[in-house]
């Protein structure tokens, strides 16, 4: 990849000339020249970058940079060619293959780094549009209840995924948040139904008591199901802006990633496997695929439904989104033998304790982290036909499912 | 009002006369001459009903009725004036309002027999569709547990209001089917759901163990979780020949009368009356209108959408609909109170145990069932705006639920 960039000061990109400089090099300007150690100067595209952009790529590393016109460049540039930034660079073929490297891994990590914003930044609209979704009103016990557990601040990994998704067919965020809170609203019934006594018994949930602690268990069910029917009801209601035949869609796909062939499935699955030794590999594959990647797939498949992505585009989106799913099980099953209860904001090591089929338990812990390191490769290059830059949000959020800690 | 039907043999029934026999009454024909005791003949409208509907008013209580063209009497009827049967009646004026009287008796009646039809044949149709919606596949334990709610031959009240909504402002059985269907499943899920042991924790429903009896607390809880995202997901998938936005409409509805604006709504302040001696009549009444009048409500609401009622049409029957609920609730509470588990089909008198407010316990049973009948009025009241004929299932169903013993 070549990384292209604006030069500060530019007024048209068109064939203009970059300079990209490599991290701990040190770059300096004054009287109109530009001093570096190394650095090349490349052609721009019209879809270069802005010279924040740039910043970001070099990031810390590198010290005092600034940057502006270079006067003996632009005369060069205007052929095309690359050019090298002299007299400092002997070899242009050279430096340019460097600064290309630089660029893959700066862009690499750029996902990461890009993602934290992009996390924290979706996370924060999200959390503004539940908050709306659902005010406290009569009767408020009900409501506090479907708060409580709605808004204590989970990852929205859900939510992201469906506004990247959205915004990478070319659709705009407003138009998949009626969505992307849906997936959340869901996300959480399953939470508070799955924790209640008759089903994992759990006390802990994103650090905080579970929702029957709390509310007691008959507010907990209803919260849920409050929740559910009101998931469905905000896309039928809020999603402005989107043709009616493709909300319908929408609230179709989703419905069945949730109920007995999706989400209910398995977790039915996954129940009447608890404490059967015989549970093999297939079984374990069809409880995570249902029971997680399916809410996720949904998350990633309505984003691009309402952004007004094509077929292959759906399709391609979909069979990431399914494989970061069932990567999401597999890193939850490795976090639940390698973490503590206070790492991960919920009761860690209960898996072992249920005696639960696990990838770690069928596989080993090693291979288990390898096939999670597969289903990483094998999500990305689903997204081969999106340009990657655009879909630096969707390659990052399956490194960080991958890397989670919590 | 007054009742015209068919002769038989008419072949046109512009201008032609309809005889109208009481009950009790002989009628015989021979030679084309029609003998009867007490009879008129009334101008015939263009609306005017199959002589099978006749047979149906005078119904058993006539011996011996046959019909045919009557000659003398055609001259006459041309006229458009209400001609007397003579020389069997001396007082026209006085036969024709003996008759109608009669007419409006047996009209009211009919609604009765009429409803007991058309309820079987709505059951019938529901329930093949149901099956159909739901067919047992893997994994089969959620499958089976969602059967058995769903399949339990529930009356299937509210899917009949839906289609009889739709047919009555002049949409198609077939097109509100899914939208019928998906009322029931969410029923079925409040009735899994609001038996479960922290809930309600009931051992009988529908005169069969409850779902968490026979497949668990944690398979209960999925298939009503099941239940209800499928509502959603089949209304959407499935309604076939009406406008998207209108489908969305249906969606957003129904999904507002289920969560916490609406049944959930109603459970938990419902929930939060228990035990509470100073719950008065409005509490009771929110706890009603939500817990119960809101869906049905919704199955009248969304049934009328699909047909393609006017506002004014889907305003009326949304009021009718709210007064019937409510009365479906009075009743309920006045059911607890009168009869046995047996009869009930569920555990009796549970209200009166749990010092639930109901209205027998506020109003008193007399005082309650003078509410009903007011109730089944005003319900009855709002649907003055249609043709009566048309709208006979839904007063027919206002009686009935009025008038249900189980």
């Amino acid at each position: 990849m070549r990384m292209v960039v604006h030069m500060a000061g530019s007024s048209s990109t068109q064939g203009l000339t970059a300079v990209v400089a490599a991290p701990g090099t040190s770059v300096s300007q004054s009287s109109g020249k530009i001093t570096c150690g190394l650095a090349a100067a490349v052609p721009m595209r019209s879809e270069s970058r802005p010279l924040s952009s740039l910043r970001f790529i070099c990031g810390r590393q590198v010290a005092g940079v600034s940057f502006g016109p270079a006067p003996g460049l632009l005369a060069k540039s205007k052929t095309g060619a690359v050019a090298a930034l002299s007299p400092f660079v002997v070899n242009t073929a050279q430096v340019v293959e460097e600064v290309e490297k630089l660029s893959r891994e700066k862009v690499e990590e750029s996902h990461k780094f890009d993602l934290k914003d992009f996390m924290i930044a979706k996370a924060k609209v999200v959390n503004l549009a539940l908050d709306k979704a659902v005010p406290l009103q009569h009767p408020v016990k009900i409501r506090e209840a479907m708060r409580y557990s709605l808004l204590a601040g989970g990852k929205r990994v859900r939510p992201a995924l469906c506004l990247a998704a959205c915004e990478l067919v070319g659709g705009d965020e407003e138009t998949a948040m009626p969505a992307a809170c849906a997936v959340e609203m869901i996300h959480t019934m399953s939470l508070i139904h799955d924790d209640l006594p008759c089903m994992d018994n759990d006390d802990l949930r994103r650090g905080q008591p579970t929702n029957h602690k709390v509310y007691g268990e008959d507010t907990a069910v209803l919260a849920g199901d409050a929740l559910l029917s009101f998931s469905f009801e905000h896309i039928a209601r809020e999603t402005t802006g989107v043709p009616a035949d493709r909300v319908l869609r929408v609230i179709s796909f989703l419905g069945k990633a949730v109920g007995s062939e999706g989400l209910v499935a398995g977790q039915i699955v996954d129940i009447a496997s608890e404490g059967d030794s015989s549970v093999d590999l297939e079984t374990l594959e069809y409880v995570h695929i249902h029971k997680t990647a399916a809410l996720l797939e949904a998350s990633v498949v309505i984003g691009a439904i309402i952004g007004g992505g094509n077929e292959e585009e759906i399709d391609r989106l979909g069979q990431y989104a399914r494989y970061v799913g069932l990567l999401f099980q597999v890193v939850d099953d490795i976090l639940d033998v390698t973490k503590s209860s206070a790492e991960l904001g919920k009761t860690a090591g209960k898996d072992l304790l249920a005696d639960k089929a696990t990838y770690p338990k069928l596989l080993g812990l090693e291979r288990s982290k390898e096939f999670a390191q597969n289903l990483t490769v094998k999500a990305k290059e689903q997204l081969s036909i999106f340009d990657q830059l655009k879909a630096a949000p969707l390659l990052g959020l399956a490194d960080y499912i991958a890397n989670r800690q919590n």
